[in-house]
């Protein structure tokens, strides 16, 4: 028997309601860069997108409730957080495949298809490099076991001619993601995501495609938050994020 | 006898009248670039600074009138651009060294120096990827003999340890900057350059720390223009890049 305990999830809703998902009290919960990578995804009805790494579901479903009738497919390492992302699809009544592994050593079924766009948010930190969290579950939601070169090479290998990428991941690993990404993907775009104007980005969206020839373009940044600091009592996101978080707007970020 | 025949240079004032500048009429003349790149470097009075491949002596000579009392070499493969930029020391009463050579092949005397700081503002094209200029001096500053990552070793080998490399280079070619960086450098920050808000960077300044250890950083884009769009009749430079092309002021971009 895998799953968490209903009495340790907790109901929350995004999109403005549109999707209800459970989440472990104590575990990986989403921010909302799951939310923003499901915005980013240039998805439309009728194609395939493989979420890699998918956790609770929560990119994947954003995706599929913006983009009616995808064909959604997630792989999640832990049998628990798997097992609630199938868990969130049935909440929602969104059809989705969720596939228990390592992205590393996917089943052959899953390596004999592609995918017209693969999405992922992989772990933030990388092993060893923070302090562990007592709960696992959030560790490796946290911290990686696959360093970021296998995500983008799974992605690489399971994405369909001219499929696209988008990853999340903090600004900081820019130069991994690079690295990783110059010999099997091109036409790269990179957005960096600042919590204000005139900050550092604290993220990056990287945007490619299999076999594209475009040259590498850099973004003007997506600004999360209005004004310099702080000031209202409520949220203070711009207009854009906002329409993405509240009524799961596209970003339309790509060329 | 080496250089341009007299009646080929023009005159040119940079930092609002602090610097005159001999430039080719019909070859490579600076645009505000290099002048970007010498507001972005950190060096100080009584440090020593590199500027490989330094052409006329733009970028170089900017840096001395900003911080007088820096030791300046320069490496230049062209040699009547090498010889122009001795002249345009001289012009402006700024002790510098020219070294004509390949940046891949220093002579031994040079290899034998390390450097506080290194600035470099590469030819922005491939070999071969544009069509090119009928004028050779013209096309050997635009179009690489030697890729980014031999600049980026050559700067890499002549730093002293904790000393930085800035170098400025078209948008498109940060994936390759990084990769050139990553194994030899550290402590990346990297500043991306845009006409207006809102566009997409088309320059990027890399800067990295010999033997640096800071995680990477992707900082808010240098804005160049007000506005949205050009209305007024002159220029409409922000404010800051007006300090720094007008009166010779310092970026201060890194951290």
């Amino acid at each position: 028997m895998t799953g968490f305990d209903p009495a340790d999830l907790t109901r929350n809703a995004f999109l403005g309601g549109r999707l209800t998902l459970l989440q472990p009290r104590g575990g990986y919960r989403a921010g909302i860069d799951p939310v923003l990578l499901a915005a980013a995804c240039p998805a439309r009805t009728g194609q395939s997108v493989l979420d890699l790494g998918c956790g609770g579901g929560v990119a994947g479903l954003c995706l599929a409730v913006r983009v009616p009738g995808i064909a959604l497919t997630g792989v999640e390492l832990q049998p628990d957080y798997a097992d609630l992302a199938r868990k969130n699809a049935a909440l929602n009544g969104i059809a989705a495949e969720v596939v228990t592994a390592d992205i590393q050593t996917l089943p052959a079924d899953l390596r004999q298809r592609n995918f017209d766009h693969v999405i992922a948010n992989p772990p933030y930190f990388r092993e060893g490099r923070r302090s562990p969290s007592p709960d696992t579950g959030r560790e490796t939601g946290l911290a990686e076991t696959a360093p970021l070169k296998a995500w983008v090479d799974a992605a690489a290998r399971r994405l369909a001619p001219k499929g696209t990428l988008t990853i999340i991941q903090r600004a900081e690993r820019l130069p991994e993601l690079i690295a990783a990404s110059l010999e099997r993907l091109g036409s790269l775009q990179f957005l960096p995501i600042a919590g204000r104007v005139g900050r550092d980005a604290h993220l990056v969206l990287v945007h490619a495609r299999k076999g594209g020839r475009a040259a590498p373009r850099l973004a003007a940044p997506l600004v999360l938050h209005e004004g310099d600091r702080h000031v209202t009592d409520g949220d203070d996101y711009t207009q854009r994020i906002s329409q993405v978080l509240r009524n799961g707007a596209p970003l339309n970020l790509w060329s």
